[in-house]
Formats: C-alpha cells, structure tokens, sequence
C-alpha cells in the first residue's frame, strides 16, 4: 500500500479501548452497571449519545465479576458512541481491525494493530465466488435466484473473508472477537452480494442499485467472523459501476482535494475511470472483462507465484526473456506479462496492428506453432515449451483470441478514458498525474502498456502507481475516523457519465482495438515495427 | 386510563408512514432505491441521518416491483430516522402501536391506532412468570440460573405480551407487522427479565441493576411479536425499586411539573412512592408484598369477576355487606376489598388495634368462627359461608395470620411514606394532591384507607385517582414523541432514599402496624370503637 499521494491522516481510529475502574455500587449508588459505565466513559470526555446494545447489557454481570475494573470497546458512528464489548481487567493493549478489498476476482484481508495503527499481516486468496462464475454480469445473472444469491454471499463472506480472517488471527494469536472494527472496499456488484442485497438492478439498463450507500452494519448481521458487534464499514458506490473501490482510489490518490487534471484508473475486472480535479469530477466505468487479471485467455493467471509478469523480445525471431513471479518456473501470464507481450510482439512485428501474427513472423518466427484444435489449425506463440513451465506437461501458448480479446478490454478502457476527457473538457496532454490503481498495476510497465494502446500516449513519468488502492483506502479509513467521514461525500462528488449514452464511444472503441489505435495520430512515440 | 392531570400530549408518534412516488432509475440517474427513498424523505422535511436498516435495504427489491409507488415507515430515534418498512402502495391508513404494562402479578396490552391517537382496545392476563414464582423477590432468585432467567423472560414475552397481542392483532384483522411502535412500563426486576437481563444485582444490598436505562432495542432482538424492526421503548428507572412504572406515573401526574409538594404512590407487589414538586423529588420503595394484590392470603385474589371488592360493616354483630366485581357470587377478596374489611373490623371493634380479634367480637360476634387446623383451634372472620360463593363448597375467611399480613403490608407502606416526607422536610398537612396509582388503587375506599392507617389522615378531597398510570404513560410515549424524550430526565429526577440506611424507619414501621398507628395522634380523625 502506497499512501505517497493520500491526504495525510492520523492515528484516531473510529474504534477505542478504555480501561475503566468504577466505583462499585452501594446502597446510596444504585445506578445500574451500564450507567456507571457510561458515567466513566462521559469523565473521559466522550460527549454524544453513548448507547450500550443488548450484548453489552447482558454481559454487564461481569463487571461485578470484574471487581469493576474492566475495559470497553467503543464505536464512534453518527455522533454517538457505540459500547460493544465488555472485558475483565486491562485489555487495552489487544485492539484490532481489518481492512479488506473484496475484488470480484481477489480478496485480501489486512489485520490492522488500531494501538499503532501498523498493518500486522496480509492474507488473500480467489473470491470463491469464482467457482460459479468469473464476471460480474454472469454473477448478477446467477444471482436472480435469492438462494444462489445466498449460495454467492456464503462463497465471499465465509467462504472467502472468514477463511483469511481466520488465518490471520490464528497465526497472531488473536480471538474472532480481538477484531473490533472492519471496513470493506469492493465494486457495487461485490457490495451488494457481500450485503445480501439483491444486484439484480445492476444487470440491466438503467442499472439500479439497491443502495450506494449501504449500512450502517453490525458484523453479526453480515455474518462476518469478528466481534459481532463490531461495525462493518462499506465503502460507498458513485454509480452501478464507480464502486467502493473507485471512492477508495479517489481518496488515497487525493484526486478530489486537488487543483491539478488527474486521472485515476483502477484496471480489474470492470476498469473504473475519475477524471478531474477538486472542483470537478467525472466518473464512468469500462466493462474491459477479466482478461488482465488472467482469466478467459489460454495462458492468464492472476499475479501471483509462478506468474509471468514481465516479458521481452529482441526481435521478431529471438527467444522471448521473462520473468517470473516467485523466480520459479511460469506456471502463466498475469496482466502485466500479457501487456508485455503484445505490445513487444506489435513492437518487433510479430503481430500486425489488428492483433493477427503477421506473415512474415509466421515465416521467421521460431515461436509461432499450429495447435490442432477441433480439426483446425490455429496458430499461437509459445512463450514457454512444456518442458520449462511450472507442470512441465503443457507450453504456455498466445493464440491469436487471447490477443484479440486483450485488444477488446484495452480498445474499452482507452475508449472511456478518451470519453472520460472529453466530457470533462480538456485532452491527454492536460493530465498533471495519471494514477494507476489496481492488484496488478504495480506490475505493468508504461511503455509497453502505451506501445499496447491501453495507456494514453503522454510523458511515461506522469504515470503514478497506486499499489491496491481499494485495500489502501480500507486500512487508511479503519485508522482514521476523518477518513471514514469523508467517504459518502467523495463517492457522491463525481458525474457519472454512462458509455452507452455517448454515440462517439463505439467509433472511438473500433479504433482503440486496433495496436496502438486505429488513430495512430494518437499516439505519436509509438512507432510500428518496419 | 384517566389524563385528567396529565401534561397536554399531541399526536406526534415517534413512528410514522409516509407515501412515496419516486422518480424511477434510468441511465442518466443510478442512485439506489434506498436513495431514491431517503431523497424523498428529506423532500418532505426529514432531516438529520436517515438509516435504512439491513432488512430494509433488502427489501428494496419490492421498491421496483411496486413500480416505485410504495410507503415507507419510519421512526426517529436519538435524532435520526430510521427506515423500518417498505410496503407496495399506500398504507398509511394503516399504522399501530402497542402500550405494554408489565406488571409483576398482572400484564396489560393497549392496541393504539397511531393515525388517531385512540386506543382501540385492550387486553390483559397474569403475568405467567407467576406460574414459576409470586414476588419479586422469588422471580430473582429463580433467575440466578441462566436458564430460567431465560424461562421467564419466556414466560413474559412470549407466554404474556406476545399472546396479548396476537389476540389484540387478530381481533382486529391487523398483522403482526402492522404494530410498529412499542413501549413497555414496568419495575426494574420486570424490565430485566423482560430484556434478558440479570437481576441478580437486585437481590441484595447494595440492590445493583444491570441498567436503569435499557435500550434502544427492536422487537426482533426482544422476540416481541410486532415489526421485527420496530423500536420498543422500555421505560427507564430511577432505581432497583423505583421502577419504570414510577416513571410513567410521574408522567402522568404531572409530579415533577408543579409548584407544589404533591405524593405519589403506586401499590403494587413493591409500592413506589415519590414525593416533590419541580424543584426536588424524593422516592422510595417499601415493599409491601403482594398481600394487596391478593396473594399470599387465605382467601385473597386479584380485582377480577367475583372478587369483593368493597365490604361494609354495620356493626359488630351486623352481617356483613358487599359488592362483588361482575356481580356474581364471590369467589375471594381483592385488595380494595381487604382494605375495607380491616378498616371497617376495627371501626366497629371486630378486631383491635394490634389486629387481634376482640374478646368482645369472639362472644357477641356470629361471624367469628373457629377453624381446627394442625390440632389447634384458630380463629377466622367468615366474609360468606360456603353456600354463598361462587364453588358453594369453602367459605371466604379472614384469619388473623391474614390480618397481620395486611396489617405488615400497610405498615411498610404507610413508615415509607413518612421517611419520604421527613427527607423532603415536610409533613402530610403540607401535600396538595396524593395521587394514587396502581390496578387496584381506583377501588380503593380512601376513608377506610385511612382507617387501616395505610394512608395519611388528610383531607380525603386530596386523594386522587390515577388508574394505572403505567399503562397511561406507555400510551402517551407511543403517541407523542416529546414523552418518549422526556422519560430518561424524569427517571434521573428523583433522589432516591434507601429505608434500610434510615434507622427511624424501622420505628415508624413498627408503631405503623398498629390500627391505624402505634401512634395515634397521626390518625386524629379516626376513632376507635368504643
């Protein structure tokens, strides 16, 4: 996580531990057990409504058991202070959260020490929902039937949140109830299933949510493996496809607090776009598939062990180099390999700039094989033989649809980047910084992914990386209150611009799948291979 | 339910309906159905923070169902507003609430049609914690276990209030789900049961409840029978046994209002007893047990169909005369009725001052008879042969034994009142009103009250009847918010003395369990009989 360019924040976490010693009742004193807490707490300055649930009320037995000296958590939400846990003797020392980016292909949970506000450990695996379906639009479509709807709110909050939850309070030594505080950054299809909300509505024209800002929750409705009465924050949504995630990116990027033309874009499943600056903001949503994050292609896996993630050729008929994720033998290709890949392959002429292997690789290039396939031939670039990946059984292979299926996700992206700008009313050239945000941003290089047409042709060095801003704007809203506050306002700042509302959006996206773009006046440094 | 020195209410429930056609979704305006609703609700003048809880965001579904025409039903709590139920189309005709009286013998339930203000009807039945144990006392010691703690929380929410309303709701075709507010008056022990929590703190010195302030809870968590969302109001404490029944009395007379020193006192199982004006407010509780409310004697009975509920003696060796509640053949006495028959014994020398029956009453009168019991003869005062009551096989009898119990009960009563008096620095000449509530008090004879030496010797205009105020101000916090707000200050008002830590208490209640008074110059108005 990368907080270079977030507004500074400080450590005042929206959740607190006091150790309280009280005065034990007396015939004189017969205030309850939660009176006497909250009489403690309004001496340590609390102000505000200060309300005790159910399960604090029923534990108050113990504070006799405590001898009255005990320690309570409290909650801050909405002016008024929330008691959720009651404890025997000091404890002020064991206080966690956990920040959390449920990404519609990776989740990762980061436990957070809310005494030093120091991220202790991270954890991630696949959204489990992966194992109905990849994308967002198949699982709104899967989703239409409220028991798979529960089937898919399972797979994410206990098959996947808890999982990591748990490995990570095992492995510290810490109980599900240590963790007192949660905040969750995803899209708005993610949120809904994440919530049990129905996301239905976002499956079609005119994509309605049911709640942009959904909450406030308790972990014990959401079924979520931490204190249950800990808070569980939701990062709100802009629009059916400006999620969570995007309002995370905003705020660690500090794209709505400046004066400068900024550009932020966070590349996953959906490519979430903000343009602008602190007055003004425009937001639209790129539906580019799950291509670069390795899915749907012959060869892609996520960024992770055994991943090529970078990727050079020489020429059109020399060995590929790579490099792989972990430095063990490719297992596949994650999303910054496969940039890589085609723009170096347009860059030698291995591939013309309608993404087909061009002639005379096909002639001279020692890597472009015919795989038999349902009695045709079809041909593909081996990037590894069998005999050097991870299984040693199968070559890692390129075929000329992966390609053109990587030309469609970077032909949208550019395609609503360029809408983006021009509804905004300035051009490429006016970007002060262009941030990137995503799981595999931090792995792309800016050459290639302008070589590629995904990246709009300015100076490489305005291009910033964000790291998982989504997961960075959880941790930062988990160890700051102000942070927390400031969110409904950010999500609701930007003019959503609908693509399919834009008649020069499908011109400009026929273009775009072209290598670099069917406009090469676009991109001036980008020069074809001869 | 009598208002007559109620502060003027308004209808202004804390819950409330309100139609809404919303702008449906399109492409240019994404905003969630549960936007959609909070924009409408601040276009009606909604302001601060307005929740859609869990079960409302995910009933959002019906919101498109019901072509964006539907009615939302709110309640504000704390400052905010909170969404507890979306229905297609309008229902706003349709909106109740429910006043509860949880009494410790006695349970009484007020169906309020919110759109007036009206009562539309009620019900009531023991409260079925009495088939475990009678008093308070014994209900404590019964929940020192968990389980039976649970038992009778059992017992008086689903086996009482929950029955009550479902007789209520299908009497009058409404659902469960159309009760949308609760509010609950009851004695500290009776508020812990109700909400599960211990109360074992109140067992003993130093008398500690879990929370004199419980709360805010939803009828889900509580398992009442209504809108699992709806808010149910419990009436705060002042103290162990200084309850949320005193509370609502306080409300409903208007005590702490007024310039001048008024007296409340509420007979229950406990009788409360506040004492002030608008400047101070001294209370109190003596616990009288529940001899008064018919239990715990030969022949004692609740104010119900056959009990006697007044009894007259001419003279020493007159039949007696009675009334009996229904008219039918008795079957018991109840409180008013026991207070008659000690006042009017003594008046006309039936029994003594000590509460023994006079040698002159055991020659002369035909209605002392001897019952043989465990070998020994005992005397008993026959209030109807058997062939007069309603079984035809047992007579009603008064024994002695019973008679010392009553006498004890007024006794503890009558001492508190005066440590009450003395802590205000007043004495009974100087009260304005005495305001009397409690299910029986409104068949109290206060002549013979004052007789039995259970009430001061005042002016007997100064008596005034509440009728159960606990029930009064549970309906008036359920049709006027301002109420509701006030309730918490009204329970912290009163300074509340503890009788067991004033050594002249013990004193007065031995002297006050003579006939009238050990002290007879406190009663100048009642003579004994010659």
């Amino acid at each position: 996580m990368d907080f270079a360019h977030a507004p500074s924040v400080s450590l005042r976490p929206p959740v607190r531990k006091e150790y309280l010693r009280l005065r034990p009742p007396e015939l004189r004193d017969q205030r309850g057990d939660i009176e006497r807490i909250i009489g403690a707490l309004r001496r340590r300055g609390y102000a505000g409504e200060i309300i005790a649930p159910h399960a604090a009320a029923r534990s108050a037995g113990l504070v006799a058991r405590a001898a009255y000296k005990l320690t309570v958590t409290v909650v801050g939400d909405h002016g008024a202070w929330h008691i959720i846990r009651l404890e025997e003797g000091d404890t002020t020392g064991c206080l966690y959260g956990a920040a959390v980016d449920v990404g519609t292909t990776t989740v990762v949970v980061t436990l957070v020490d809310l005494n030093t506000g120091k991220a202790v450990d991270a954890a991630s695996s696949y959204n489990q929902q992966i194992i109905r379906c990849d994308d967002v639009a198949s699982r709104i479509s899967y989703a239409s039937d409220p028991q798979r709807a529960q089937e898919l709110r399972e797979l994410v909050v206990d098959g996947t949140v808890n999982r990591l939850l748990r490995l990570l309070t095992h492995r510290h030594g810490l109980a599900g109830d240590d963790v007192a505080h949660m905040t969750v950054a995803g899209n708005t299809v993610m949120t809904h299933l994440f919530c049990g909300l129905s996301p239905t509505g976002l499956g079609a024209v005119p994509f309605a949510p049911i709640s942009n800002f959904p909450g406030p929750y308790r972990a014990g409705l959401l079924n979520v493996a931490i204190n249950a009465q800990a808070f569980v924050d939701i990062f709100p949504s802009a629009a059916a496809y400006v999620g969570g995630d995007a309002t995370a990116d905003m705020y660690v990027c500090g794209l709505a607090r400046r004066d400068e033309l900024n550009v932020l874009i966070d590349i996953g499943t959906n490519a979430e776009i903000v343009v602008g600056n602190r007055d003004r903001l425009i937001a639209c949503a790129a539906p580019a598939g799950p291509a670069f994050e390795g899915h749907g292609l012959s060869c892609g896996m996520r960024a992770a062990a055994g991943a090529i993630e970078s990727f050079r050729l020489g020429g059109l008929s020399d060995p590929p180099r790579y490099t792989v994720i972990g430095g063990d033998k490719p297992a596949g290709v994650c999303g910054s390999g496969l940039i890589d890949f085609v723009a170096q392959a347009f860059a030698v002429g291995v591939i013309s700039s309608a993404g087909r292997f061009t002639d005379r690789a096909r002639a001279r290039c020692p890597r472009i094989r015919k795989l038999r396939r349902n009695e045709a031939e079809i041909p593909a670039y081996e990037i590894a033989p069998a005999e050097q990946t991870d299984d040693g059984l199968a070559p890692i292979l390129i075929t000329e649809r992966d390609i053109a299926t990587l030309l469609q996700a970077k032909g949208v992206i550019y395609a609503a980047l360029q809408m983006a700008m021009k509804h905004f009313g300035k051009g490429f050239a006016d970007i002060h910084r262009f941030y990137l945000a995503g799981g595999f941003a931090k792995h792309i290089d800016p050459d290639n992914a302008v070589t590629m047409g995904l990246l709009p042709d300015i100076d490489r060095g305005k291009f910033t990386f964000l790291g998982n801003g989504s997961l960075g704007g959880a941790f930062l809203a988990l160890i700051d209150e102000d942070v927390r506050r400031e969110l409904p306002h950010l999500a609701a700042a930007p003019a959503v611009i609908e693509l399919n509302l834009d008649p020069e959006f499908m011109d400009a996206y026929t273009l775009a799948m072209f290598l670099p773009n069917g406009d090469p006046s676009l991109f001036p440094t980008v020069k074809p291979a001869k």
